[in-house]
């Protein structure tokens, strides 16, 4: 969607060292602020960090919290992997980059309330850089953030929108249409013909404005994420809820294992990098339920989900309100 | 491992319709076998049948079981998937079959007891034929049954695998230690560097046997799947357990929902051929856990599963007794 790789580095007074340390300062700073506001919305819970060191160098820092008061299980992932080869979920478009090293760095965030009322949210933002023979690098960013409601509200979903936009007007008129729809596109899962939740924003392959233009992107995804989140976390975490709502919640939760094993880039590329197997698979929810050909009742708040917020929609026109 | 696929279709006085009738007639045949003796060793449940259609041809019959005394989830599925070209996950190793209509049958079964103690067990056999221009069709079987404890009992895993070597014996010497290889490489999680459970037999691509003894093999896998089954299952059902023991199971299956939707041929097949998704996801657990890494207390019996069950060995040989 962002045209053909052609861009190269373009920060000549800066080399590959600098570019990655600057990059990871602000990736760094971002896990603790996420980490900060996800502790003071919890209560009680306070994240447990767990460096780690991958083999084929780089490494990172898992933060995680399990049980929690409101928080049922969070991971906060910052990693920087250093590869000899990019693995073959990265190069499918890519086929000539396919011997050659290099480096992706990115803080991932998914947490799981245990609120049945308060949704899953996601957000990752990356930066991969690739080193080519008679080349300059090749890099781009990528990332951006998405919401799983199990019960809906319009009123979160518009808020969640509206701060998505806020991330990237100044970045142009178009900008938040365009991310939206690569989000609906990009979070769904064919095999059940059901998005994943209510979307948000999704990019990569990001170089077409520069690297000032594209990390302050990658910035704005970064930074308004909580601003989206928060405020539909506080709201719902202490609705009062029943084994029904809990049920559901974790029967749905089986649609989140299902699209991050079968098709989410970010966990297929892990995977198949020799990542960090449990930083990888931190994205998968506290408690599960699968069960055969479950149908929702008619009429039910359970239908509600499927009927009114797992469709694409256009949250911010003004007949959803 | 069974070397080019040379051998066409062998029957001359059958064609393609009646010869697929006839290892439909099997497989249904085994379908309600299994179900009756699933029946029985739960004591309450019945199954339900769901017959259903296939969109681009085809069907089967889906049966199942949810929250019995002895089961907590089981899938009997009979399948029959015509398709008008055989999908990714089956051609990566034949090209040339790419756009080819293919026929696709099988019998697969999934069974999870409630019990920790009791094992769960996975059999599914299948044929495959594909029609060519100007060239008679080209077949194979395929099948297998594997068997992941998550408490594990030395003399179940001797019978089971006593079993899989008598399925295989009528058909040479060395068939059991060449496919119960296969099993171990193929029920095999790269990024845990674990086995799924402990084996048992893994085929495909079998046609040199001709069609009457590829045939006899598949039906000898289906056959001897109970024999190797029940009499674990009915050992091993009403072993008192706690809530500990009940933990570690739904944290063990996570490893089962991981494999069979990361690496499972069958259900990439079916999810990448639009197979009827609730018929191939029927295999994942009833209720899963994921907990950020999690490690066994040193000497405990959920230690003893990773140090004694979940390697590659014989069983078969003297000092494993």
């Amino acid at each position: 969607m962002m045209g053909p790789l052609l861009l190269v580095f373009n920060l000549v007074h800066m080399n590959l060292t600098q570019t990655i340390n600057l990059i990871k300062k602000y990736l760094l700073g971002l896990q603790l602020k996420i980490c900060d506001i996800l502790e003071q919305e919890d209560g009680r819970a306070s994240f447990l960090s767990d460096p780690w060191e991958h083999l084929e160098g780089g490494g990172g820092i898992t933060k995680t919290i399990a049980n929690g008061q409101v928080i049922e299980k969070a991971g906060i992932n910052f990693s920087y992997v250093l590869g000899p080869a990019l693995p073959a979920a990265a190069t499918l478009k890519r086929p000539e980059l396919t011997a050659c090293p290099f480096h992706a760095l990115g803080t991932s965030v998914v947490v799981h309330p245990y609120n049945p009322y308060a949704p899953t949210a996601h957000m990752n933002v990356r930066f991969v850089a690739v080193e080519r023979p008679h080349h300059p690098p090749l890099w781009w960013f990528g990332g951006g953030f998405d919401l799983t409601p199990y019960y809906g509200f319009i009123e979160d979903c518009i808020h969640w929108h509206k701060t998505a936009k806020a991330a990237c007007l100044p970045f142009g008129e178009g900008v938040y249409r365009q991310f939206k729809q690569w989000c609906d596109e990009y979070f769904y899962l064919p095999h059940r013909k059901e998005p994943r939740g209510i979307g948000g924003l999704f990019f990569d392959d990001l170089n077409a404005w520069g690297f000032d233009g594209s990390f302050a992107f990658m910035q704005s995804i970064g930074d308004h994420f909580m601003q989206a989140y928060q405020p539909i976390l506080a709201k719902r975490k202490a609705l009062p809820f029943g084994e029904k709502e809990r049920q559901f919640q974790c029967y749905r939760r089986g649609r989140y294992v299902e699209f991050n094993l079968l098709y989410d880039r970010g966990t297929l590329f892990g995977v198949q990098s020799k990542g960090r197997t449990e930083s990888i698979l931190m994205s998968l929810p506290p408690k599960v339920a699968w069960e055969y050909n479950w149908r929702p009742v008619e009429g039910s708040k359970e239908e509600q989900l499927y009927k009114v917020f797992l469709i694409k929609k256009d949250w911010l026109l003004e007949n959803v309100h």
